[in-house]
């Protein structure tokens, strides 16, 4: 199968209590693509940058195999820029500086290659965006994947309503979930989002893990605790990618197989977080992966028991 | 084996946003006691009450093979009374009343029937009082395990720190981990517990879930999402009961055993709130409660999986 990815790509500069950086690569595309990658999944990213993007992030994509026939880069336009400050225990953060630049008028064009891509992620980006991507698709996707955050519930409620009624798994934090259904309880959260779509809900806790809802069925995967934790950004977009790469890659698009996919993309974010911007995920290697799931494997197994 | 376990017994006045209660059963002893029936454990409870304690509370736990010859009734005496509310999302609460009554010259008495017991649990308490049981059994337990909260930390940080040095199993929530370890990283909060004493360190996040630190190794268990949450109160001592209840019941304190004394205390964790005080788990079968458990195994099994 082929995976087909919407989102943005960016200048990032961050700061935690650990440090700064200048305007560094950035953006939901970014952390997915790189996220497939680390799988060799066949990946194509659709979206937009200005003419001052640095030519060698796209290079490093192009040498990962990550497929950007579909990024276009607007003449004399600038790049969607955020800059970010996180608290000290990197739970919250505050946005310092928003320039949507390019972003704003993105008309997404969906390249050749990945216009079948049985596996469409619609990554964080304006819901408008998200839906004119899926409806461009040569056909609608095996599998359509939703990642959204607050920030479009209050701005842009009813288009987001609108892709969300057409996605099969969603992906949002348990803030958001409870934002999103105005329920507290995660389980009557999730009974509610799957009625407006989504057959599938996952619900990000970052450093409490995840959990799926599926029918009456749930799954939770705790978090891997992490000695050092140096910069959440990207975290849940590089789960996205993962999630979506290993579905993709596996070709089982089952509820028993979108475990194991949380597995994956909880082993990206972990990864992710441990060093500032795409750095680490950058650098992972397939061993490495198959490493940190192993360790997902012996932090959570414990034998059948009876009392 | 014997579980012997020492706390308070008391009366709760609780409020919660689904309602309030009067003066009901309350007190780390209680759910302790209440917690290590529901297996059929032989377990003595230690602990003080007043005259005015209801007496069909004890023929309740006589009724239910809970030895309480280690249960003193000051003559004149009030009993131990808190009361409490709870915040819209449950998740803090404030206390409105603490009456320390006769707790506050408790000078706990060991029966002769767990004197000798294997297994002792120092639940919630003051810290000197906990000291001066371990002090008073008749050989040191093969496995001490300690209940503790931030009442203690700041109020009588040396003799908590004199009776967590000759502890084996500490059990706190993450905050609590974070406060007396001064460390954010939940890892390395857990070695400098570990420096402190003892082995084995459980950090309890509520609706997170559980996780055990052993050496370098790490086991972590999710929370069982619930549709409703009635009343957190008593859920850490139920916790630390149905989790010293089970190593005493296999009668194995073994790290991979200790994994599954985790599920069977976040079992009876999660059946503690779901009605206030003690109701749930007065009632919970020993059927209900390996239904329970294969819940959990339900809800955190994957297969294994390669990328």
């Amino acid at each position: 199968m082929k995976l087909l990815a919407v989102g943005s790509m960016a200048y990032d500069a961050i700061e935690t209590p650990f440090g700064k950086t200048d305007k560094i690569l950035g953006g939901a595309a970014s952390y997915i693509g790189l996220a497939a990658s680390v799988m060799k999944v066949d990946v194509s990213l659709v979206t937009v940058v200005g003419e001052d993007f640095h030519r060698e992030y796209l290079e490093m994509f192009e040498r990962k195999n990550i497929n950007i026939e579909g990024v276009e880069i607007v003449k004399g336009g600038k790049s969607f820029f955020w800059s970010g400050k996180y608290s000290l225990d990197l739970n919250t953060r505050d946005t310092l500086i928003t320039e949507v630049n390019v972003l704003a008028d993105f008309d997404p064009k969906i390249p050749p290659h990945g216009s079948e891509s049985e596996v469409l992620l619609l990554g964080n980006l304006d819901p408008k965006v998200q839906l004119s991507v899926l409806h461009k698709m040569k056909k609608r996707p095996k599998l359509v994947i939703l990642d959204t955050m607050n920030f479009w519930m209050n701005s842009t409620w009813d288009s987001l309503m609108k892709v969300i009624a057409e996605t099969d798994v969603i992906t949002i934090n348990d803030e958001e979930a409870r934002q999103l259904s105005r329920e507290y309880s995660l389980i009557k959260a999730a009974k509610k989002i799957h009625a407006m779509g989504p057959k599938y809900v996952i619900i990000k806790k970052g450093e409490h893990g995840a959990i799926l809802f599926y029918k009456d069925e749930i799954f939770a995967l705790p978090a891997l605790p992490l000695e050092e934790v140096f910069d959440p950004t990207g975290a849940g977009d590089a789960f996205a990618g993962g999630f979506a790469a290993y579905l993709t890659k596996t070709e089982d698009l089952s509820f028993e197989n979108m475990k194991k996919a949380i597995v994956v993309g909880s082993a990206m974010a972990s990864r992710t977080v441990e060093k500032f911007g795409t750095k680490s995920i950058e650098n992972y290697t397939n061993e490495e992966l198959k490493e940190r799931i192993k360790q997902f494997q012996g932090l959570t197994a414990f034998e059948s028991l009876t009392v």
